[in-house]
């Protein structure tokens, strides 16, 4: 029987390259080849053991690779067909998808919703991470790759461009708004190229790293504060007059970054949040307006499905954002515990690694 | 020089009946002689220093009355027409109104948004607990009571059914929604009648006296819980099959209320929250699917404006709901010191009082 | 081979009843052995041969039954159960579904979208006037009834009630909305109950007929107009003060409803158009304000899947609609195309019949 | 008494500069000398008569200029201030404002709304093709022009802009949408523009003069169709592999591009229609799927008020969108005359004239 390479999880703070057998082929899956994958913040999170998963697991949720064989109920795609598909991939059937929540799908029985069921990846079935992954019910979640883009290029499009994009969805933006965005990683900085996209007229971006705030602007930021410099709430509210802005996106998942985003929004704004937090939340109650402020608090797991990644992989053919510059440094996937390494540390500047198997 | 009663703020825990100098009509003003009023919880925070107010103003945010006097710039209503005008009375111009929030309306000046800031009768100017009151911003604010309809079948308008309503909407009810309501006094019946005329097919209301649960029924509620008799959470989630509520409604202000509708919460739903809170509110994490759980929090202030007052009136004109029924007390201006007494301490299963000057 | 009674197409103006095998299931299918079912407008249309279909297609789109067997990928169903699917439905896994318009389902293929392409029963597949009828894409489609309701009381479920009530959805009613209603057969006597669950405060209908606009008051309206008796157009005007409506919903298909339905309309309205046309249509230069009105146009097909499904039994199981009410006329499978005489002709006050295997 | 310059409607066909006595300012409106103004497609209308205004009526609604002077009521600006006003210019206070609409403001009597009742400078009110003009209810109107931008900079803001951009509004785009815009005048060009910044990511354009085209590359157009030289309706459907476009603008008001707009459309689209037309419409019945394909048809008048031109200016300021280069042509408003000359025969390559008095 083949076998394969593959991350799996073992225990608190281990990550290991294993051998694994060929997953095997259901009538609903596509079993791909992958030519690229990369590491995200969450999977840093289970590494640590902080968002359990079950020892033995592969791990990974953002494929790009090649069709190797395709289930029985799979059509209009074909073998050797270059795809990505989504770190969120719902069978798109449940209550919970034709009600509009794919992200939380529940499954097939009942009527339920599943908080993050959508997200199935390194999750709960094995990741892309590994030589060859299985996509499950691939003919809701397979996306072609357009001719003529790396690899790298849509890299970020299962999952980083999806949820930073969602960040600015949810925000409401409308063309002439102010938007605040807290946090310039990976996430943040492609919610600054969808508060962009969405026709915000002032983008002002925080973090405490030059580095990505130069990034920043290059995605689209107009004015960029480093927390270490200066006091972001009263400088923010200085820049608007007093006013705060329409918008703040949360791109951390800290306590410190989502009241500030409150702390800078005006009545009537939208908190969009799409950090992952570790611990309760306080809602400062004169942010807050004692609950009398017209606020909204959205928060928004990122969206999958192949019409979502053929927009986003749209998006990126016609240059109107450039993702792969956010690939930093690049690792075979036999040296990926040396990416988990540097990554989870963030060391050397590192924003995304580039895994190929 | 014509004198009035009127009912003022004084130091904590005092209010007063007192004679003041009948208002001078400015050109965007109207005279109301007020035919009725009632006290609204906010004025009970106000009464005891929770909420502060200058010492000697008339408070009072809820008017139906005739009009006596119009100021010169304000057409299209006659002397003798009787009225009511919206708790919140913006003058619809500022940037905030313009840019759907009048509610937080900033003012004319810059283009600043104010908490509240539509909120001024009782407030930022006299209120409606008196002979008299003038509504400012006259013309964007007065509402002619259709004929048939007595002072009491209408006086929620102007802030109970307005807020209880707009927790419906802002919690975005499609046909066929199971919606939770916390707490059943004036304004969470309001609520309960709001989710009923959107169109939800299952509303739980939840309070702790069996009174409101009952008129509650006549609200439109499906099911009722006692929270004294079972534990809320594990009912409603229970009664859903373990899905959670479409919509949870808020209507207290309190951290267990809100943390409760958020516990009953199915990931993608929308708590809508009309309470005002007192203090810090705590978001418990996993309820919150660690931010993940593509959850939306709404808060609203009471929309105002003689259009929405016309659509409310409406609404009881054509039978839709029965909200004198929530009169349960009434008094003379003279007697409103008494009035507060009974209200503030919840006494003699009172819901709301009828003043009459 | 078993083979079992079902009503095919044949040619214009004929459909008999016939002899077919039992139809094969496949994985992804559910057979239902039909209980209930009813003939809609559209089938008289193909009947007529002017809708198209394959001669010897077995027509009918509003199934009521019990599952017979269940195909090897159908998950959380039992044979047995009584269940409904709605009149389209969709794979909900395609583009067009995941982009939001399942009705419009274009297919696992390529990116496309069909016209109607969620329609399947009775147009591109074998319909439900049948002993036994296959649900394709069961999984997503299959609807289980609710204890303790009838056959007849789901009946209008699949299609009636669903393509009325997106009628009243489409519209964006809001509470203390005016809305005129055009035509009262009953998917406009859906679309006034519908208008009644979203909140509008006045509800005129029009039609020719006085016994049903005396059903319109029970569902709902507020007003009834005979078109035979008063200028529709002119006393709607009259009835707003000149306003006009704030939403008027088409729901007959003819050049006269929709030009009056635009015609009553206020600028910054929506028209939303439930009918089929059968002609081109046009759009009157004043009554469109030259195209600078504001005026939303809308159109909506019926919408389908379990969970629209599963939204609306729950309305009727929840007491807020009785369509039990439209069946007026009850005939065995057997004589059906004594049924189809009837329907076709409008005889008797025909409004719906029910049509048992 | 002082005398001014002005453009006054004579009869059909002739437009004059004539002398006027200096408008008489009352306590809600301000007085501008303007500085710089426009000519816009409308003015051409009302010179051919097709768009009857009252002879003597100063025309033209696109003014920047300087406050001269300020009425009693309005507050926050001051004197010698640089700014502009929209085309529309409504009160705000009446229903039809606080419902949504003020473009369709029907004025503070009564509870109605008037087709473009919004719009008064040169329809229902002296325009600004003049030395001088008063903006009524200044309060709700003037917006500050940010430092450093020129009047022909900010001259797109008070129509053309507000216009070409609310019809990327109202076609509901979201990130990834493939747009098509039919014509590229000033209007289409925004409308370019503005589907580029709501994240459009192809977005297709129609003209039939390659100047044009060669702007809208520059205003964001992805892919430009002389119709002159391909079958527009099939090449559209190539171009999206037979999709057809999420959503249509239609920016000339004529049958032709109204219908190319619907024949191009996906079902579920939205065409988004801001032409003015000048006779009735058809709806072709195969391209409108009978009534059943999903389709929004929207129409919407330019936006106005000072939140809005706020925005826009915002949008100048942030170097965005460059507006200027549409100005191709400049007069003196002792010139009007000839300019109107120029603009009503399309001569030269017009795509804007700037006014200067």
């Amino acid at each position: 029987m083949f076998r394969m390479k593959a991350a799996v999880y073992v225990e608190p703070g281990r990550i290991e390259l294993t051998e694994k057998p060929m997953p095997a082929i259901g009538p609903n899956d596509a079993l791909l080849r992958i030519t690229t994958t990369t590491i995200c913040g969450t999977d840093v999170h289970i590494m640590k053991g902080e968002y359990p998963v079950k020892p033995g697991l592969t791990i990974g949720h953002e494929p790009v690779g090649i069709i190797e064989e395709l289930g029985s109920n799979v059509h209009g795609y074909r073998e050797g067909q270059r795809v990505i598909a989504g770190a969120i991939c719902p069978g798109f059937t449940s209550h919970a998808c034709q009600d509009g929540h794919p992200a939380q799908d529940g499954g097939c029985h009942g009527h339920g919703y599943k908080p993050m069921g959508g997200w199935r990846f390194g999750n709960t079935i094995d990741g892309v991470q590994a030589e060859y992954a299985l996509v499950p019910d691939a003919q809701a979640n397979l996306a072609p790759i357009p001719d003529g883009l790396t690899d790298e290029q849509v890299l970020m499009c299962p999952d980083i461009m999806s949820t930073g994009f969602v960040g600015a969805e949810s925000a409401n933006i409308r063309i002439g708004d102010t938007v605040a965005i807290f946090a310039q990683g990976p996430i943040g900085l492609c919610a600054t190229a969808g508060a962009r996209l969405r026709g915000a007229s002032c983008i002002i971006v925080v973090d405490g790293i030059d580095q990505r705030l130069s990034i920043s602007r290059n995605m689209g930021a107009d004015i960029t504060l480093n927390f270490h410099e200066v006091d972001v709430i009263s400088e923010i509210l200085r820049l608007t007059g007093g006013r705060g802005v329409d918008a703040a996106i949360e791109a951390l998942g800290t306590q410190s970054t989502f009241e500030s985003a409150l702390r800078v929004l005006k009545p009537g704004g939208t908190l969009s949040s799409l950090g992952v937090y570790s611990s309760d939340l306080t809602i400062p109650l004169n942010a807050f307006c004692s609950g009398l402020g017209d606020h909204r608090i959205v928060t928004s797991l990122c969206p999958g499905g192949k019409e979502r990644m053929r927009r986003l992989l749209d998006v990126v053919s016609a240059g109107r954002i450039d993702t792969a510059s956010l690939v930093t440094h690049r690792y075979a996937l036999d040296d990926i515990v040396e990416a988990y390494e540097l990554f989870a540390h963030q060391r050397d500047g590192v924003l995304k690694v580039a895994i190929t198997p």
